[in-house]
């Protein structure tokens, strides 16, 4: 097993960075994502500051790999979840149903992408391009015949996404968006689909 | 006239920014916005280095003006130019034009939007209160009754900035974007308006 000592170190940091980002997440729900520092949470999670700065870098960074992992939770419930939001449901209805998932998701993690921001990086919040692929295959499976298909995908993938940016660079940002702002912007992206695939 | 010095002065200032901000798209024009400089400006503008620096606090405070001085430009153009993007035209003629100029613009100051991100503010571009507003009048003239109106503006005016915000945050947006692209999402644009107001 040559390779025996490294592999076992490996599994040792996915381990130790489970372990933090779950305690982030108790912190978090306990104080608010103001309260979370590299220090508080190395003593919170019984690791060395030097453990927590090699997983993470920076505060931002912890928040970014907070961040990171709730995407890939959110594509998977999206690629492989119950429908309507997974497969096996009518294709406009899970376009509808994608939104506002999309939307809730976006606004819920307000907090943790703004203190994700980081002055060297560009801004957090995904690669885009899973929702676009996803909204044209939705859209193709919906029947909707447009010559500039890929173009529409992009302007409905910025649809959802960009309100939260356009949110997050305002300087004001730091409190979270009201409930009614979800509600409200999930029946104008119904709209827009049902007008759409009619 | 109790009032004329710092009147005086007022003026003064207005000229001399608009003395810079001219030689800085001179500048632009012939070598590029990676040349333009606070030293560079302040020479080739005959002016002290310290007017510069007063006018525009930093290299990305040039581009910050010009990108402003910009926006108010096709703004005025909008509300009140020649039709179909300025008043008297058709709603909906209107709003797909009002969409492809405006992407059109975003795309043609992508280099100086680049330039003019500064760690410490939030990304440049600009107001979009203005579009929204623009884009929910228009849609209300064409006679769109949808409840959710606010929400679809809303997510109509991401569509259209969305895909320069997303852009820009990639770190590899240092070249501009294809003609194509702009061709392409102005087709998207127009497909999903005439859907959409049909």
């Amino acid at each position: 097993m040559p390779f025996g000592k490294p592999r076992a170190e490996r599994a040792d940091a996915v381990r130790n960075r489970e372990h933090l980002l779950s305690t982030a997440r108790e912190m978090i729900a306990e104080q608010g994502v103001a309260k979370v520092t590299m220090d508080g949470l190395a003593e919170r999670a019984c690791l060395g500051k030097g453990t927590v700065f090699r997983r993470f870098g920076t505060r931002a960074g912890i928040f970014r790999a907070l961040l990171d992992a709730d995407e890939r939770h959110f594509q998977e419930q999206v690629l492989g979840g119950p429908p309507p939001l997974g497969p096996g449901a009518d294709p406009v209805e899970r376009l509808v149903v994608y939104g506002r998932a999309r939307i809730a998701f976006l606004m819920d993690h307000h907090a943790i992408a703004r203190a994700a921001l980081d002055r060297d990086r560009p801004i957090p919040f995904g690669d885009a391009s899973l929702s676009q692929l996803h909204i044209r295959t939705l859209l193709a499976q919906a029947g909707v015949r447009i010559p500039s298909l890929n173009g529409v995908a992009i302007q409905l993938t910025a649809a959802l996404e960009g309100p939260l940016l356009l949110y997050l660079r305002r300087p004001e940002a730091g409190t979270p968006p009201e409930p009614e702002v979800v509600e409200f912007l999930g029946d104008g992206w119904q709209a827009l689909i049902e007008r759409l695939t009619r």
